[in-house]
């Protein structure tokens, strides 16, 4: 009598699979950070036109063609998340949004809702380093929390349980320190661009008053006229300024600077 | 006969000879850039009161002490340079001040009038790199330029000609793109803080913000609710904040990003 010994070694690895819904630059960042792991499988992107930013055969137009799936993403503008989770053709699902400013329940209830905010500045063609990228998360139940957790740890070193309140003050925060911090290195460059001067000159102190914080409080690491309440060249600088709006703007914030709370 | 063959070497390297009057954030920054280079030596800084931040042998603070050197570097308050630059003992030396917005013309004309400024935000404690540092040089005549672009380029890759008047851009610029960008910062610090979040969460956002700009231009990087008209937004925005301050901060800048100039 002879044996053979057959060992069959099944290895199952259980890669969460995610549709994302949307083709703009939150899906499309989302969509390359996912394509880099191994924990994520992007079965679908829905998206109402063909993008180029996604692989034709991923793609669908048709709510009745999305197929079964762990995580439901939809990136798409906050007007629009209410009537695209209403359109989905099933129930009980996982499905989140990821806007900073919209309520876990603008989503349809027929899904489990939550949420998943990638707190970051997202622009077409420019790559951004997703592992140090807070990604704040919000669910209904735990076990949807942990696999929202599972999905954001899988590209990002820095995940946070946020809820919906603290989730509204972190955008209006963001408003502040991202994109009017860029309309004021845009009025930096129209006040170069007006006295012949390379905007670059200005990039090492852009660059610095970010990188001070890793150090310094803001009120810290507050300097400038303002805050020295050096008004011999405050008016000088209003003085200066031609611009009607910067001229608002430059006295507006040395006002608050000059009357800020001081964290 | 013998002949004995005797070769000296004689190799003369020309040190140029600084001294810094000023004992606050710039003076201390500039000693500790200049200690590090073989080509500048400080050989006095003038100050009223003994400082900590530089050797006390080197410090006086008696105007008729103060020594023959190449360069003399006034690191005092804008509306003190005048004083100290009348109140020096000497005729016909280069004396230059690091201010962003006084004019050349600020410096008494009994001696060699120049303008050494560094454009970048200087904190006590907090080390700064020196070598990206942009120098902006102005001076009378062109022989003191060259001094001065030596000095200059002893400790920083980034110096430039600059103008009177470009010199004043630079400044009010500079007060848009890091002070006033630093208050932003804080309102953003404060809106955490009254939400119980953790500020840390905003700076890869914050960083990401001014990197940006190395492949983008400002307008190009605009992003948020007020460059998308995103009105809703906006409106949820403002109804959250309830400090009046950062109310109308957040409305003039909004209006001035939807107004705004596209460069």
């Amino acid at each position: 009598m002879k044996f053979d010994i057959v060992i069959v070694i099944v290895y199952l690895r259980h890669m969460i699979q995610v549709i994302l819904l949307g083709s703009g630059n939150v899906a499309t960042h989302l969509f390359q950070a996912f394509s880099k792991v191994d924990e994520i499988e992007v079965v679908q992107v829905f998206s109402r036109t063909v993008s180029n930013d996604f692989p034709e055969t991923l793609q669908t137009s048709d709510y009745s063609k999305i197929k079964v799936a762990d995580v439901y993403i939809i990136c798409v503008s906050d007007s629009a998340i209410s009537s695209v989770s209403s359109l989905l053709q099933f129930e009980n699902r996982l499905v989140v949004h990821t806007s900073g400013s919209s309520d876990l329940n603008v989503l349809d209830s027929k899904n489990n809702k939550g949420v998943f905010y990638p707190l970051q500045t997202f622009t077409k063609n420019k790559a951004v380093d997703f592992s140090e990228i807070p990604i704040c998360l919000e669910a209904e139940n735990v076990s949807d929390y942990t696999v929202l957790e599972k999905v954001a740890k899988s590209i990002s070193k820095n995940t946070h349980a946020i809820t919906g309140e603290q989730r509204k003050a972190l955008h209006v925060a963001a408003v502040f320190v991202c994109n009017f911090t860029n309309h004021l290195y845009q009025i930096g460059n129209e006040i170069c661009w007006k006295n012949s001067i390379p905007f670059e000159i200005l990039q090492p102190l852009i660059k610095e008053t970010a990188e001070k914080l890793q150090s310094l409080s803001p009120s810290k690491a507050q300097t400038g006229p303002a805050v020295r309440n050096d008004q011999k060249t405050i008016e000088k600088h209003i003085d200066f300024l031609t611009n009607e709006n910067q001229k608002e703007i430059y006295k507006i914030l040395t006002k608050s600077i000059q009357n800020g709370e001081k964290l």
